[in-house]
């Protein structure tokens, strides 16, 4: 516990993805880790990075978010760490291939874990032994987990509009589920859209003033309810 | 795809039941097919009916369904089209009893498509060869689908509010999940309730003025919790 | 049926649990017993107390839930008795140990549920044969359920600063799934924030003036998504 009393808490999520015209994910566009505490509405401090990996592949981003994690608490502190895999708030260090087993989830997924299973394990134990703190399989019952994905989805907005810049067409961009962008000076604010989350928000900085040289136009995934997509092409 | 590079969607679907006083659904007032494109918030075009067909053969208004997309498509065209039936976006024509039996639905679902599988392969076939589209059993993943639905629902209120007129007794109309009314002068919007859905939405005009002739009170369904009903009577 | 030709509910439950400083949950605060009436929206009539019951054994709570709904029902009579067990609506006094067997429900729920039963059927056969109403397992479908949930989380907030003020501590406070409280002079209103319920909501009348004496900041749960807190401290 920190000083105020309230539990720091450091996540990750990778989120974001360019589609093809049919609204099939091609690539992840970015990840983040953050620092979350009280009142648990956005990040305090956060990492970002663009990926761009593989849709494909997207089981192996897990194990570069445990590296965000890993990279942050070093410079900050936290009382836990959150990743997103749901697995009942499991200690990553005490998943082991038996206990997968006997988990209720999906073959295939059991077998993406399997793979990234033992760098998984031996990122949480380096966390544990330097810092003292448990890295938890949560995911989705996280709420700094879906800081995360906030703030990863409003950095890849601004690195899809880089993307469209230099590669002069256009791009189609997926949007973490149930969110929304708002533009501003300041850069990019994506807000949750889900239940009681109205509060809940990432942010990412424009710096380069990247926002001024794209058109946005903002639409409704039409085969995947719930999620939105942004249209992102070059001003002329 | 279109000349926008978009992906033109048509879809349809059936809704609003006629209630007893238990909260009961006795039959299914309104079906509607539409054509959606980006930003895939309400329809383009619609076809839409009042079918008022009796609440236990609910899974037949399906195939309906499937033939109102195929007068609309006839019309005005697309690049998919959309049943609401959440099968995996499954291709109809490539549903076979033996795959049904492999999937994860219930026993009365699985017996019900049965029935209406072979006219149900009938229509897509013929949308296919006539039009060179598929036809995905997308259900509750299409947001066209939704769209439709709200259409539907939309129409099924004025169907409802000239029945209240005709039969000269009150009518209690239960809505699809999680919507509400509007009604103004042009007619009835209903505007979707669910979350990241806030300005999706289905109309219907009321050419005739039937909205004058009826008041209407709304109500949540105490024994179906998101769902909101309408209890509609005849101004006196 | 009532004069108005709609359906009275009482309906009952439990909620709010005081948490330790990693959010898990010590003891439920509140029960309350509620009567609504269309539109469904509020309790007309209602019956809360404090419980501080330990969480552990939070499934015997349903057994003074289905009391307090025996004491409303006798006060001011309903067509209708709704208690939070999510059994499809089944009456309890069919329940059986053979039912609940073929029910899909977790082997935990299951076991604590046969534990309860015997208790359970005896207050529903009390009800059904003394008022002539049914009792029904109809847990999150019903929507009086979720108005008892606010109004016992709306008492439960009182009771919370009461304990807050006498204990001299700070009290951690969990929140019933996706609600958020505004407090006025009236007392506590626990508004829903899930989708489609923005009209649905409970209320503690504050007679005592206890909300003068406490600061109350809002945050939400981080290992829970959906769920809000509150830390309650006395006013120095």
């Amino acid at each position: 516990m920190n000083d105020g009393g309230t539990l720091k808490v450091i996540a990750a999520d990778s989120s974001v993805a360019l589609l093809n015209e049919k609204f099939e994910p091609l690539s992840i566009v970015a990840a983040a880790s953050v620092l979350v505490d009280s009142p648990y509405r956005e990040a305090d401090v956060f990492l970002a990075e663009p990926i761009f990996v593989d849709a494909q592949n997207g089981h192996e981003v897990i194990v570069h978010e445990a590296e965000l994690c890993r990279d942050l608490i070093g410079r900050v502190g936290a009382d836990v760490v959150h990743l997103d895999m749901s697995l009942g708030a499991c200690p990553v260090e005490e998943l082991s291939p038996i206990q997968l087993t006997n988990m209720r989830i999906s073959m295939r997924a059991r077998q993406h874990l399997l793979k990234v299973l033992p760098k998984l394990r031996k990122i949480a134990t380096e966390i544990t032994q330097k810092h003292g703190v448990e890295v938890l399989a949560i995911g989705k019952e996280s709420m700094p987990v879906r800081v995360a994905e906030l703030t990863s989805g409003a950095h890849a907005i601004l690195y899809a509009c880089q993307k469209a810049v230099e590669g002069k067409k256009q791009v189609l961009l997926g949007l973490p589920s149930k969110c929304q962008p708002r533009l501003g000076y300041s850069g990019v604010y994506l807000y949750s859209l889900m239940a009681a989350e109205h509060d809940v928000r990432g942010h990412a900085d424009d710096a380069k003033g990247i926002l001024n040289k794209v058109n946005i136009a903002e639409l409704l995934n039409p085969c995947a309810r719930g999620f939105r997509a942004l249209r992102i092409s070059r001003k002329t």
